[in-house]
């Protein structure tokens, strides 16, 4: 049995081999870029007016100008013929030839004056600053610099630069083809009806729907305990999918089948057992080439399931996603009482108070009872080396809503 | 002009009917709850074994018992025809008739005894628990109970719950229909080369893609300022759309014709212009049916790639997605200096020190620097009544990342 960490470690050094792909501007939302990309041209591409007034030569300013034109957004640049004079400017639009200021139509006054118009000061002329309401050309990114770095992950703030440098395909790493698959012969679909003894299958859904959030199409499947048919369908998985989520058949049961034809199938056992609470029975493995590299990854995750979940929040979301799990802080709103030398991961609500964030621990009765989860947000994590859990006591959580 | 909260009350006021819809199990995450969902059985429907190991009848217990059977998850339930002796039971089985508790492999050691199998207990017996390791029948929840609410957020446990009930089908609110529209003359498509006063378009992408990843699909237009093709494709949007998200032309310039078209379109203003940064040109209206239900949403965000994207996840996102906009507390990591009488959204970067969430913002070069996103997670929300904010001051903030 391993710790957290080593199995946090495990996992970290075993990330699969990425396919790296073009695809449409807004198909690469939430993925991670594939090419560093360059600014095609300054950031902004020209003196950009950022307020909707007047340009004009800050040197030659006075309380009063006669407006010669007007500068829209869109139009090419036009030139002040007279320093003295200004230029109505609208937001968006290139700075006019010859003004380097724009003041907003908020402080002047436009009065009409022999056939022109003419824009009044209201304000006195010290609170004017040479180039205000000016976003200059290039002061935000240079032409030819990096703009977006591969290897990040692309928010609605990075297609906005996409788009601007003109990036119609994208290179993003692909996310794995996961397969889901649920063991148990307890299990039926859930348009059957269960007898006494059987139960619907809910984990496979629980899982591709937390996949599908993220944007991760998945296959979901499910097989009995029996060897052979286990067997013979992992074989072919494992022949197609990258990533294999199991859930059940990895405890001490006499048709917990699942570690053995897992190795039997090539796949390499990195650890089995991690020392928390849930999900003490996960097993992790992979399958490489022959130079080495990580093609297929197996979390096979306990069957009960809250353990599902958790495992699949702790461990798998960030080895498919690629992206680091986002650990909180928060304090303990209540005492944990927690003695077994395992790192307890107890669902938890969470709220903030005063600049705290606070977390309400929920336990229920254990890993099986996931009606529990609705009214929880997350998970704490209360490190194995303690037993008691003051309420206050700063701990990590993990989020799932 | 109002204020922030002025503006987020407007917005709370004029809900959107919402259409309900029954979508297949998956299609279901993310969305709200139409329907009160029932348990069909107990949660869980049967004493459930919990552990792998053995079945015994706790005042019968010894410190051996001779094995008689094997229950199997998914098995029938058997019965102990000895109250002495045990059965094997496996994790998700039913918990044999005549037995109440259940003693772990690991706390036992299995030995071969004249034909049978004799299971030794390896602690005291003190240590064993009566009903230990069962997972009682209705604990969690009693058949007939509403186990989830109309009106929640269905989240992958909110989906393990649905399937365990064999909900194929659920009821929930669909998503509006979302037309996002850019205006601006400087604009160009992405796949255009701009000329030198020419930028390409870049918020209808930002918008769509932050949609995306709600899961909430929409359609992008791009209309030029010019009153006619705006009055005639927005009259025709409205038709066909629930909820127009438009970027540009709010503003005092002289081609910011949105506002007057709306408002002859038959879109009642609800309020224009709020007092922020970014931002303060936001417009929003509603149309109504004769019943004075909202039959459409009009966001009319300033075109500033900074303006359009904070006034989206503040004010649009939430009434379109309808969840609650999540804001965090944090600690100012660094002062900031904000003389206007507005409430300041400033980009920042988020992370945790002991407990404390410290945000560091990133002024840059204001509403149009975009590029800038890409160092932050969000916006810290400083009050229009403050014009100092000291490090260490407590703050809200909305993140994007």
């Amino acid at each position: 049995m391993i710790s957290v960490q080593e199995a946090l470690n495990y996992i970290a050094q075993s990330p699969l081999n990425r396919r790296i792909q073009q695809v449409d501007l807004l198909d690469s939302i939430g993925k991670i870029l594939a090419e560093d990309v360059i600014a095609d041209r300054d950031f902004p591409p020209f003196n950009r007016v950022a307020m909707d007034g007047i340009a004009v030569a800050y040197q030659h300013t006075g309380q009063t100008w006669i407006i010669e034109n007007v500068q829209y957004a869109g139009s090419p640049q036009i030139t002040l013929s007279d320093p003295a004079h200004s230029i109505e400017v609208m937001t968006g639009a290139i700075l006019p030839e010859g003004c380097d200021t724009v003041i907003r139509y908020e402080d002047l006054e436009i009065l009409p004056a022999e056939g022109n118009k003419l824009a009044r000061l209201l304000l006195p002329l010290e609170e004017i600053k040479k180039g205000q309401h000016v976003h200059p050309k290039g002061i935000d990114r240079k032409e030819g610099s990096i703009v977006l770095a591969k290897g990040l992950r692309i928010s609605p703030a990075e297609i906005a630069i996409l788009a601007t440098v003109g990036k119609t395909q994208v290179w993003v790493e692909m996310p794995p083809q996961v397969a889901i698959i649920s063991t148990g012969d307890e299990l039926v679909e859930i348009d059957e009806t269960p007898l006494a003894y059987q139960i619907r299958q809910s984990n496979s859904y629980m899982l591709a729907s937390a996949l599908q959030q993220k944007g991760i199409a998945s296959q979901r499947f499910h097989l009995t305990d029996d060897p052979e048919i286990l067997h013979q369908h992992l074989a072919n998985i494992l022949e197609n999918y990258e990533v294999v989520l199991l859930s059940g058949g990895v405890s001490a049961g006499k048709k917990d089948y699942v570690p053995a034809i897992l190795t039997a199938l090539g796949v390499q056992k990195c650890f089995h057992k991690v020392a928390q609470k849930p999900g003490k029975p996960f097993w992790f493995g992979v399958k490489t080439n022959e130079t080495g590299e990580v093609t297929r990854q197996v979390f096979a995750l306990p069957g009960n399931p809250v353990s599902t979940f958790l495992c699949f929040l702790q461990y798998a979301q960030a080895a498919i996603t690629r992206q680091a799990v986002r650990y909180e802080d928060v304090y303990l709103a209540q005492k944990v009482h927690f003695k077994p030398a395992l790192t307890y991961f107890a669902p938890a609500k969470t709220y903030f108070d005063e600049g705290k964030q606070m977390a309400v621990p929920f336990e229920g009765s254990g890993s099986a009872d996931f009606a529990n989860l609705t009214s929880c947000d997350g998970f704490v994590i209360l490190p194995a080396e303690q037993q008691e859990f003051p309420a206050g006591t700063l701990v990590k959580f993990i989020r799932f809503r």
